[in-house]
C-alpha cells in the first residue's frame, strides 16, 4: 500500500476530509518549516530578513504562523497590513509594496508606520511633497535588462522576468518575455533614474531602501549576478541607505521537468557582492526578501472528491466537487499541478482528464494517468498552498472551502467553509413595487 | 461635449462614483429591457420561455427584474436555486443545468420542485433507482457534430461550440476547435444515446425535456439548423416531451470587428422546425432558452478611478484602482472590452495601456486610444454586466466592488462594497501558545 504520501504528521487525509468536508485546502505546517529554514540557510551568511509575501496565502494562522518562524510581511493592499497588525507583526516587520496605488494607500501606510516601497514617480513625488525627509521610504527599480539582450550580452531564454510573472505563466516564449519586459507596468525604470535623482533631491526624501524588481525569477545565475551588480552600483547612490529588497519569485518545482535555480546558488553570488558592497559603502546593510510561493507552494493540497465518472466516447472525465472558482492557476495559467487519487493507491493506472464542475471548460489537468478513480474517492491537487485560496471566486454561486493547518500532528480549521449566507451577504433586494 | 454616452437614463455616472464610490458596476436596467425584448422579438412566432442564467450576473435585484420582465431562471448550483426562490420565482420556474455535480445536489433539486437537466449517465442511473417515473426529468445531449466536420459537410471555422467555451475566448483556433469539441465535458455524447435509452427504459424514466449543449455559440446558420434538425429528430423519441431547451452561449459584440449572428436568423430557422416538429410530433411543446450574456453583457460597465499614470519608457500605463480580481476576462480571455475616459471626452487621444492595481501582469487592455487620461479621471470598461462580478475574487485581499442599478432615472445599490470584516470573515485565528 502506497498509503505514506497520503497522510500528513501521519494524519489520513481521508480523517481530515471525513472531519472537514472537501472540498478543502490543507496546509503542513512542517514543510512550510523546512522551505523557510531552507531559505535562511541559503542566505545564512547574509544579515537578511525574511517578508512572507501574504497575497500567495492570505490567511491570519499561516500568517502568525510565519510570525512564529521569525518572518515580518510583504503586503500589497492596506487590508493585508491590517491583517499583519491584527496578527501581532510590528509595523517595522512589515512592508507594503503595492502597485499603482492611489497616493491616500501609501499615506495610510505612513500612519500606521509600516515600511513602504513606492514604485512610480508619480507618487515618489506626492511623498516628497507630503513627507519631505520626515519618513524613510524605499524605491523598487525595474533594472530593465532589456539592454543586456540587446546588447547580446544576455540570452533571452536565460531571463525569466517576474514583469512577465512566469511563477504563474508555465510557458513563455522568448518573443513574449521580451514584449513584457518592454511593457512592464512595475517600478521605475532605470531608464527614469535621473528623474528619481531630481525628485529625491528637491524633496529632501530620505531613501532607506531599494528594491530590486524582477531578479529572482531567472533561469541563469549569470543572469542574476549581473542585476544584483546593478542595483549594489544604484544603492550607493543613497546615503541613508539600510536596505536592499530583492523581492520574491523563487521558483519551486511544479511540474517534474521544471527547471529552477538552486536558492543556494543565489545565495553564494548574493554573499560574494553583498560582502563587496558592505565594505565600499562603509556599513552593514540587511537584505529582505520577499517569498510566497517559496514558502507555501509544497506545503498546500486541495483536496476534492471525485463525484461524476463520465466519458464522452473520447475522454474519461473525473468530475470533481471543485474547479476553477477554488483554484484558478491550471485555468489561468496553463499551470501544472501534480495529482494523485489518495483513496486508490493501488488501482491501475488509467488516463483521465480531471474536471471541475463549472459550467465552463474547468480543466484541472489533462490526459492525467490516475490509480483508477471510483466515485467518491479523493483526489489530490498539490503544490496548491500559493496562489491557491487567495485567488479563488465565487463563481457559479458556489461557497469558497474550508482551509485546515496541520500542525504538531493535529489538524485545524483555520477559515470556515462558505455557505449560503456569505454567498449572499451584502446583497440588497431592491422592491420592485415601486418602479411599476 | 461627448456628454450623452456617459450617462445612464440621464444620470451623470460621475455623480454615480461620488456616492457610490469607484470601482463601481453599474447596470442599465433599459438595456436589460431591450436586450429582453429583442430575445422574444427573434422567438415571437414559438412559444418559448427565457430562463435567465444568473450565473452570468447573480445579484438578487437583478434576478428580481428578471422575473418582472417574465424571464424564469437557469441555475448552475444550489445556492443559486436558493437565491432564485428567494426572489419569487415558483420551481417551475427554475431550471438545474450544472455539469458533473454530485446526485445529491440533484436530488435536493428534485425536493425543492426544480426542473433538473441530467448530463451524465451515472447521474441518470442513479435518477432513474430513486424516482423511476415520479419526478419528469430533462437531458442534455451534446450533439456531436465532429461527423459533420469529419465528413466535410461543415466548416471547421464556422463552428464555434459552447463547448469550448467561445463566449469567453476571443480567439481560438480550428485546432483548439476541434480539441476542444473531442474534449468536452459537457452533456451526453450522441454516441451513448442508445444507452440513454436503455436507462430510460429500465428504470421507466419519464423524459420531459431535451437540452441542446452548444448549439447556438456558431457563426453559421447552416451549421445552427443542422444542429436543430438533429436534436428534433431526437425529441421525437420521447413521447413526455414537454419542451426542447436550446441552452445559452448568445453572443454579444464585444470587439468592434466582432461578427456574431443575427438572433433574427436563428429565430427563423427555428420557427420553420419547430412548426414541423410539432406537426409531426401531435402536439405542441415549448422551447426554453438560458440567455445570460445576451441579456446582461451590453447593460453594465465597471468604473475605475485613474489613479496613477506611470510610464516605464516604452508604454504610457494607466493604473486603475481596480484589477483581475473585479473584472477576470480581459486576463483569462484575452476578452476585449472598450475602455473609454469619460472625464476628458475631448482630450486628445493617446495611447495607453490602461492596467490593474494587482501585483501581476493585470492588463484591462493594451495599446488602446483613449482621450487623455489625467489623475482621478473616470476609467469606463463597458460590456462588463455579464461575467464581471460573477467571477470577481478579493486576491491581493481588496474588496470586491459595490453594484448599482439603474432603473427608472434612479440609481439604486444592490450590493454594498466589501469591506475589512468581509475579508477576514470564516478565518479563525489559531493560539500559537499551546504549540510551543
Amino acid at each position: 500500500m502506497k498509503q505514506h504520501p497520503y497522510t500528513i504528521q501521519n494524519i489520513d487525509l481521508h480523517d481530515v476530509c471525513a472531519q472537514f468536508g472537501t472540498p478543502l485546502y490543507v496546509y503542513d505546517a512542517q514543510v512550510i518549516k523546512r522551505q523557510f529554514e531552507n531559505f535562511h540557510t541559503a542566505f545564512s551568511g547574509i544579515d537578511h530578513k525574511i517578508m512572507y509575501a501574504v497575497k500567495s496565502c492570505t490567511n491570519l494562522s499561516i500568517m502568525k504562523y510565519m510570525r512564529m518562524l521569525g518572518a515580518g510581511i510583504d503586503t500589497v493592499s492596506i487590508p493585508e497590513i491590517k491583517m499583519g497588525l491584527k496578527t501581532g507583526f510590528k509595523p517595522e516587520e512589515i512592508v507594503f509594496t503595492p502597485n499603482v496605488v492611489e497616493f491616500c494607500e501609501i499615506r495610510e501606510a505612513v500612519e500606521l508606520g509600516i515600511s513602504i516601497n513606492i514604485e512610480n514617480l508619480q507618487n515618489l513625488e506626492a511623498f516628497g511633497k507630503e513627507f519631505k525627509d520626515r519618513y524613510p521610504v524605499c524605491i523598487r527599480l525595474n533594472p530593465n535588462m532589456l539592454s543586456e539582450i540587446d546588447s547580446g550580452k544576455a540570452n533571452l531564454s536565460s531571463l525569466n522576468f517576474a514583469s512577465i510573472n512566469k511563477e504563474h505563466y508555465d510557458e513563455v516564449s522568448e518573443k513574449s518575455v521580451a514584449a513584457w519586459h518592454n511593457q512592464s507596468k512595475f517600478g521605475i525604470s532605470l531608464i527614469q533614474f535621473d528623474k528619481v535623482l531630481t525628485l529625491v533631491k528637491k524633496y529632501n526624501i530620505r531613501i532607506n531602501g531599494i528594491h530590486l524588481h524582477s531578479s529572482h525569477v531567472i533561469l541563469s545565475t549569470d543572469v542574476f549576478e549581473k542585476g544584483v551588480k546593478a542595483i549594489f552600483k544604484i544603492a550607493k547612490r543613497f546615503n541613508h541607505l539600510e536596505y536592499v529588497d530583492f523581492g520574491g519569485g523563487i521558483m519551486v518545482k511544479h511540474h517534474p521537468d521544471d527547471t529552477v535555480i538552486e536558492i543556494n546558488e543565489i545565495g553564494a553570488i548574493l554573499k560574494k557582492e553583498y560582502d563587496k558592497f558592505c565594505v565600499s559603502f562603509g556599513k552593514k546593510i540587511k537584505i529582505w526578501f520577499e517569498p510566497g510561493r517559496y514558502l507555501m507552494s509544497e506545503s498546500g493540497c486541495l483536496l476534492a472528491r471525485a463525484v461524476v465518472l463520465k466519458t464522452n466516447g473520447f475522454i474519461n472525465f473525473v468530475g470533481t466537487n471543485t474547479g476553477f472558482n477554488h483554484l484558478l492557476r491550471p485555468m489561468m495559467y496553463d499551470a501544472y499541478h501534480e495529482i494523485t487519487n489518495i483513496t486508490n493507491p493501488d488501482g491501475e493506472l488509467k488516463k483521465y482528464n480531471i474536471v471541475g464542475n463549472l459550467c465552463e471548460i474547468d480543466n484541472i489537468g489533462t490526459h492525467r494517468l490516475l490509480n483508477k478513480v471510483r466515485q467518491d474517492d479523493i483526489i489530490m491537487i498539490k503544490n496548491a498552498g500559493a496562489y491557491g485560496f487567495s485567488m479563488s471566486s465565487n463563481y457559479n454561486t458556489r461557497p469558497k472551502p474550508a482551509e485546515v493547518f496541520i500542525i504538531n500532528g493535529k489538524a485545524k480549521l483555520i477559515r470556515k467553509r462558505e455557505n449560503f449566507n456569505d454567498l449572499i451577504h451584502n446583497q440588497i433586494e431592491l422592491d420592485f413595487n415601486q418602479f411599476q
